[in-house]
């Protein structure tokens, strides 16, 4: 995917390249910088985890300063600056300037990603040498084609993540463009994810903010590997306008227009990362529907994404609705007992609280074959709805997070 | 140790047996009785899901009435008489009804708990011939060994678990002892986690209900195997009054004596359920100090028992305190980064906020070694503190829930 042209350059007027200056002992790709030719508006949704490593400490404050005429972004794998006290921040910093002088660029115009190993020093002499040959890079053909920059960010991942969508906004062909990393440490709120997505709509830095709240509230945060959110999460949405059509309104049908394409490339990009857990087997959507609200939805379709009892069950083949109950009787959401259908792909498991029989062996093979699986409750209470991905826990998830060692 | 006298039996005028009706598939015993000579005060605490299987709705309505002359309680495992409709519930009454009736007691003086596969019918036949069984079994001298209790209620267990304490009221020998099982599907606010604890203290049923909320709050309620919650969950507290001390008086010395004892009974249950936590190498207690109030410090210690990142890295033996500060980041808590150590044994890892070298050689050794690790947070910002039992997450634990199927 990556050798073709990446997601994020299909979009008019940006650039991107992975290159690999030694970060992970792999020897992949280990950095990305992605630069757009203009300046651009920028939103950004960031960890809501009380230790947030120096790059998210640094964004946000660039954030405050700078929302409106953002270049680029420049994203490390292999070491997330995290808990590295002031020399960190220095660190951060220092990633930007370096980007910003290397590309002739202004300051405060470079947004900074890291992801990795927490608590060792950010190996600087590395990163400037990978930041050269990113300058030297990106200005080729493989530059206009986003060679390896979805590669560069993965660390645990098996596959790099991209996706693109268009819309048609007064007449305009709009392009959107993403990519995203994350495959444990993976829960709502941000986890270790991190997510770049860049479009050539003509929107306003505040309204951007607005829209990108919107699209991550109903894709990154209904995600969930394993219920940890890390240090380092960080989506950044870059606007640079030149599609050409005027700028959109608050409230505007255009506005809605331009959600509903975000929050689909959102939402394919949390499937990847759903599909792409830890060991995972299968990519799982849990549906909850007819709740009383929207939130006890979310909150009821979240505790049994994060089920361990669940999640093995689904790795196991096993169509065992018991634990399905026990999670959504624990979820706290309004419920009652005697209403709660459940089905699990085509088979009907639970019907207004009764068990219903089913062929279990038909449902352990279909099972078995599925990559994936939908499961849906339905309440009985309400209208609302919503949707979480997650995948199944399997001996790997195991085998990766023992063996990866600080 | 069921082969011994039980801790049950070892307080006056309990007899206790396990025997054998074919619930489980292993042959093992499968149904037990507990017998007490004379009416008790009683008290219980149910699980919090909102699916609560039969068993728990009986015993719920029959605490309502009868919790003054309680004469003892029958569980059975292999079949959790859980989302069995109106069937389940007369079963549930059956079962008290039969112990009733087999011995002689009056109508509403028997508790009865179910653990094992959710969703199934219960065979009464073999129910009612374990029953019989028991009845002949208890008046034996095996019933006042309380032979075989413990193993009857096992489940996943590997080992039976048994407590047993002594303190001394107003001049009075009282003795406590207490079985219990679990080792799955646990979680804070009772979790498939039984257990049937008796003493010869003297004490009326409402003031037993308070020990017994006191005692539960700081030891079954601070264990967190999974994090998930069952359909069944119940710890039943019987009190027969024959020490021979005058009845315990509420906010007396008394009082605070008999709830020392029972919260000490209650939590070396609770750490012998964590540390046969399914596929656990280690009892794993984590303690979180200077916090400011007991629940933010028992909320944080929860976070980081329940992220499978930290449970990984303590079975790969890695003191990864990267992944414990992500957990506790997340969980919400007051907190200042810059003032948060971390101590796992006697490795120093953490000061302040920032790393501190230690031996990760020497460390890895001793978490390969250990059995039982304790992990203390300091968080300086208060005076509370609280500790959690959990344990690692291992492949077993995926094995033994990916093929336990329904």
């Amino acid at each position: 995917m990556t050798n073709q042209t990446s997601s994020l350059t299909q979009v008019p007027g940006f650039s991107a390249v992975g290159v690999t200056c030694g970060l992970k002992v792999s020897g992949n790709p280990d950095l990305a910088l992605v630069l757009a030719d203009r300046p651009c508006a920028a939103a950004a949704v960031f960890t809501t985890n009380s230790f947030k490593a120096a790059p998210v400490l640094y964004d946000m404050a660039l954030m405050e300063r700078s929302a409106r005429a953002l270049r680029g972004v420049v994203i490390n794998a292999g070491n997330a600056n995290a808990v590295t006290g002031e020399q960190g921040l220095r660190d951060a910093e220092q990633m930007a300037r370096s980007v910003e002088s290397a590309c002739n660029l202004p300051i405060d115009t470079v947004f900074v990603m890291s992801t990795g190993v927490i608590g060792d020093p950010m190996p600087m002499d590395k990163v400037e040498r990978g930041i050269r040959l990113a300058r030297d890079l990106i200005e080729t053909e493989a530059g206009r084609q986003g060679q390896d920059a979805a590669k560069a960010i993965m660390t645990t991942d098996l596959v790099p993540k991209e996706a693109f969508e268009q819309t048609t906004i007064a007449g305009h062909t709009v392009s959107l463009g993403g990519m995203a990393k994350g495959s444990g440490m993976i829960h709502p709120n941000m986890a270790t994810m991190l997510s770049v997505i860049v479009t050539d709509a003509a929107i306003e830095a505040a309204l951007l903010k607005e829209a990108l709240k919107q699209a991550v509230s109903r894709s990154f945060h209904r995600l969930t590997v394993d219920g940890d959110t890390s240090t380092n999460d960080t989506v950044l949405l870059l606007a640079s306008g030149q599609a050409g059509h005027p700028s959109i309104e608050p409230k505007s049908p255009e506005f809605e227009t331009f959600v509903r394409a975000l929050t689909q490339l959102c939402t394919r990009l949390a499937k990847a990362i759903a599909r792409d857990g830890e060991g995972a087997t299968k990519l799982v959507e849990i549906v909850v529907r007819r709740a009383v609200s929207e939130g006890e939805a979310e909150s009821a379709a979240k505790t049994i994404a994060t089920s361990p009892l669940v999640k093995t069950a689904l790795f196991g083949n096993d169509p065992n609705w018991g634990r399905v109950l026990a999670a959504l009787g624990r979820s706290g959401v309004l419920l009652y007992p005697a209403r709660v259908s459940l089905r699990l792909g085509d088979f009907q498991l639970l019907h207004n609280g009764e068990p219903v029989a089913f062929d279990a062996v038909a449902a352990h093979d279909w099972l078995t074959e599925a990559d994936e699986v939908k499961l849906v409750v339905d309440l009985d209470v309400g209208q609302a709805e919503a949707a979480v991905w997650t995948c199944d826990y399997s001996y790997k998830y195991i085998e990766i997070n023992a063996e990866y060692h600080t």
